[in-house]
């Protein structure tokens, strides 16, 4: 076990309605002037935007509006939202979306803190950020937990560098979660959701660097829980019992709590899923639970006590007469288990079929990004990521 | 499943040696004379308390002491504490100790926050408080999560009268909290203050107004984790791991995370035994543990689902054909556990054989305080819980 900060000041207003009270929360923590930010065209028209529209009006509060995010958020759009925040002097950034729009919003407001310095230099590892402005969320999908987390991830979509910032003052002042509203998702995003959600946890749960028995605890009733009503939600997506729990475990999930005494975890699957998104455009989650197999096996014999943890206290595995194979047992149920819920566990699944020049590529990116070796289930050369690849094609 | 909010903005920061960085995180927070707030001689004699000083002093910051709070804080520390801060013109109260010394800090942060209003009023529920003053503590006993939570225990040495006041302003800056720091504590405050933990979940716990299964998830694991390291530190008090596992399930036991989508819990168990606790002087933890048995027994016929739940999930009871006895044998499993880690499971054992006279009149202050009837898991009038107090003895 290792010595650790846990630090979640976002306040978390959870349940039916709850967005109605936008406009009495953003005023509470004194705006007068807001960004509301969001992406396309579901928040319009399930009326949702509207409500919050109203909800400003209503307690007294100006807005501007930025819409047009897109999955793996771009650079071009942070850059518009500095651009209109200083032009239209808005003192308040409200997110209504999910992490890609929270982390668009996050990293305009990283440049409306230090408005003379660009923004992207934060991705680029090349400083750390002083300040932070003020910012909310109202979440419309249960997947990156960006509504508590630090963490922030860019797309320069020049570049298809997919790059993530992570900073205890990004954190939102508030997020406003209504499980209702989730309920208008196609299964494919619901459940990308779901992976997601799942890996911020096992990416904390699978590492070499230390473990709690609280933490390993809470982790595994979380990752039960995400299971149990992902099922539940890809049969009767209007379940509101299901989408709760699914959401409430997307901010703790990513919230730092399953990490608690822990290195802080392995994230090469995030960190590779990042390259095929940047290259690719994929949904997310989906892109995880492709790479997650390959990289399991990969890594498994090098993390072997905790691939077993995980297939007998999560994947209900009986304990084989060899670890070894407990632990691709319980690999095997998880990758029974997306496919199940109709996400893909390779990368033709996911609709993606690199070549060995793009391959080569995105482990050369990753390399260049990281530094090498990197993990700590196992750590991973360029090559070795190479391979991971190839054999999650 | 009800609406929640969920608001923990205390940064923790927990681990070896973490006592150290008291005077550097006091300064960062904007502090520069401090009021260093304690018990009695333990902190002196093991050195904590001179850790402290130096740190502080070596980070610059000024401080006064006030020491001898006593178990069960009183209000004239209280109000001696406030003189004190006013005369020394302190901006910053720090506690160092557990759950006693936190809350009598807290309701001297109120008193100098209003400093024209009488704290007291606040614990006599005849106002709310409209501002807190900065606030941190340095954790030495795992047992009441003061150092997370919203909650404020003071009792009136003159009329007895042991009051609770709740409010998220309350929370503080910041908590240290080393795992270490405890290994020194008698084993009876040890086990009462894994007692109180448990007690903290299973007050939320066993409730008819909602549930989550994430929620239960957590709670279940939380209780599980505490019960094992609580046995490990009755013949091993210096494990560490044992120490921090339980250290950190305090924190989080009544931080909120466990009454999430629940309607807030029952705490009956824990406004008896403050009646107790006012009269007699017993440990609070201990005191919960005489208590539950004789309330369980009372009340779980109308909260069955719950304790079948518990008795399967925590306790480890094979399901019996009736979920009457599911539910008994697990109600007895805990007593039998709580006597294996040396606590008493009725008022004798305890220490305490109060008159009916004083039953009536602890049962007559309950409904002073709160009216009648109260509770979740079954809603109890003064009679029962006369009943409840003669049946624990």
């Amino acid at each position: 076990m290792l010595n650790f900060t846990f630090y979640t000041p976002t306040k978390v207003i959870f349940g039916k309605d709850v967005e109605n009270r936008t406009g009495e929360l953003v005023r509470e923590y004194g705006a007068s002037k807001v960004l509301l930010h969001y992406g396309g065209k579901s928040a319009e028209r399930t009326g949702l935007l509207e409500h919050i529209r109203q909800s400003l009006k209503g307690a007294g509060v100006e807005y501007v509006e930025l819409g047009g995010v897109v999955p793996n958020p771009h650079l071009d759009k942070v850059y518009e939202g500095i651009e209109l925040c200083k032009k239209e002097q808005v003192d308040f950034v409200l997110a209504v979306g999910g992490g890609s729009v929270i982390d668009s919003s996050k990293a305009i407001c990283y440049g409306m803190a230090e408005p003379d310095k660009d923004v992207w230099e934060l991705f680029e590892n090349k400083r750390k950020a002083e300040a932070f402005f003020p910012l909310a969320a109202v979440l419309t999908i249960a997947a990156a937990g960006s509504e508590m987390s630090n963490s922030c991830v860019i797309t320069d979509e020049k570049t298809l560098l997919k790059r993530a910032y992570n900073d205890d003052i990004a954190r939102p002042l508030f997020a406003l979660m209504d499980p209702e509203i989730t309920k208008t998702l196609p299964d494919y995003q619901t459940e990308s959701g779901c992976a997601d959600i799942m890996m911020h946890t096992m990416e904390r749960y699978f590492n070499n660097g230390g473990s709690m028995e609280l933490t390993d605890g809470i982790a595994e009733a979380l990752l039960k829980t995400v299971m149990h009503n992902a099922q539940i939600l890809h049969t009767d997506p209007d379940n509101y019992e299901a989408r709760a729990e699914v959401m409430w475990a997307s901010s703790l999930s990513h919230n730092g709590l399953t990490g608690c005494g822990t290195d802080g975890g392995d994230w090469v699957c995030h960190r590779m899923e990042h390259e095929v998104g940047g290259m690719f455009d994929v949904t997310h989650g989906a892109g995880l639970a492709a790479i997650w197999g390959s990289w399991a096996r990969f890594v498994y014999r090098d993390c072997l006590s905790r691939f077993v943890k995980f297939a007998v206290n999560v994947m209900g595995i009986r304990p084989q007469e060899r670890d070894e194979d407990t632990a691709l047992a319980g690999i095997k149920a998880l990758e029974d288990f997306f496919r199940s819920i109709g996400m893909p566990t390779n990368l033709r699944e996911l609709g993606v079929e690199p070549t060995d020049g793009q391959i080569d590529a995105m482990a050369h990116s990753l390399v260049s990004a990281y530094g090498e070796p990197f993990g700590s289930a196992k750590k991973l050369t360029r090559e070795d990521m190479a391979q991971i690849y190839r054999k999650a094609r």
